[in-house]
């Protein structure tokens, strides 16, 4: 037992801040991007599959960020990206006929997403023992909206926008860390995604997986990764469970 | 009365982000600066007047930042300035024999300051209707530290450090009124220095003073200043009550 249990201990006194990915480890992007499509598309008239809309929306969300990783274009915030994907969806579903209001309101479903039940509790017993700040690629905007509507109390809104890199390029990792006065050591890295925490691994930061069956829906959940992360737990109230004494 | 109120009542409906400069504004650096100068020196066996060595390190700060500003030299944080300056001090009062631990604790005593007595009620009234952010020259690491030993709800810590470039610079407003995805007049700066107010007016934003009579000590108040800024109060209570129905 002690054998095992001495890297964990290593880890917790070295670990000064847990850094989060949000979309799909903090807010259930998923349901709540078809709550959003429905509440302004419904009305209009269109009827849909619409967590099937939300997949097909999402599934344009890594080739744009890809294209930015690679150069082929200058970056841009996310909330940018989103919009132009919605527009190139909305073509595609032959969905016409969207006021300017009503496609900025549309676009921006992503700033109206719900935590998972888990995250406000595991959140609210982590915050007095470490800093807590976002590690994603939403842009700045998004995050304090998300995070005012959910109450997610964030000690500083980091990751893509600031490094001006997307996930799971270095820059990204390494500016949230140089931001936070902290050594990668230092930071936990907490994520539903493997290829988030072994980008973050690479550059020096500890690694947290946490299972979110649901992300993608109801009978789809990834199989549990099989590469050795420093934590790998159910939710933010097991994290608080094995970070906290 | 109602041609008075009329542009005010304007300025509120706008209004969507306060940005707050920090030092001076939101934390009482003098007194604080002393406090930990004489917990870390007087072990030491020094003895000082603390709040006259508060005040000399504080008269080199602005010349640092200004040195930047002119592109004399690179960007660098807040942090590794005061560091600089610091040692420059301690020589020039003929202080010797600290440690690295000990010149590294002293050299971050900008990040244990104490807010002002109104500060804490003030942002927890405001925080429900507008987003918080800092705009400051402080670094990152250094504004999460004091926020989250002073219990300051920020949903947001911009200034310096992300933009990379110290106020009164156009790109330290210009940056975080973008990362906060609002046009400037969207953003209220809220500062105790007329030029901060000044600056961010010129980069369109709104401008609340606040009347900060201790900053630089008993008796040694600045004058009122004689600008019209969209606002004047003597703490943040009053702010809340001139900004909240």
């Amino acid at each position: 037992m002690a054998s095992l249990e001495h890297p964990r201990l290593a880890m917790k006194l070295d670990v000064r801040a847990l850094t989060f990915d949000v979309f799909g480890t903090v807010v259930d992007w998923r349901s709540g991007v078809a709550r959003e499509a429905e509440a302004v598309l419904a009305r209009k008239g269109v009827a849909l599959d619409w967590t099937a809309f939300a997949d097909r929306w999402r599934a344009r969300y890594r080739p744009s960020l890809d294209a930015v990783r690679r150069g082929e274009r200058p970056f841009a915030i996310l909330d940018e990206l989103q919009r132009e994907n919605l527009e190139l969806l909305l073509e595609e579903e032959g969905i016409r006929g969207l006021t300017g209001a009503e496609l900025g309101c549309l676009s921006r479903a992503w700033h109206r997403l719900d935590p998972w039940p888990d995250v406000r509790e595991g959140l609210a017993r982590l915050k007095p023992h470490f800093i807590l700040a976002t590690l994603s690629n939403g842009n700045a905007a998004l995050l304090v909206h998300l995070a005012r509507r959910a109450g997610l109390p964030w000690d500083a809104i980091l990751g893509a926008e600031v490094a001006r890199a997307y996930k799971p390029s270095p820059e990204a990792y390494d500016r949230a860390a140089a931001m936070l006065g902290l050594e990668p050591r230092e930071c936990l890295m907490v994520a539903s995604h493997p290829e988030d925490l072994l980008a973050a691994r690479d550059r020096g930061f500890r690694t947290a997986y946490v299972h979110r069956p649901l992300e993608y829906g109801e009978g789809r959940a990834l199989p549990r990764p099989r590469e050795a992360f420093d934590l790998a737990v159910d939710g933010f109230t097991e994290l608080a469970d094995d970070l906290l004494p």
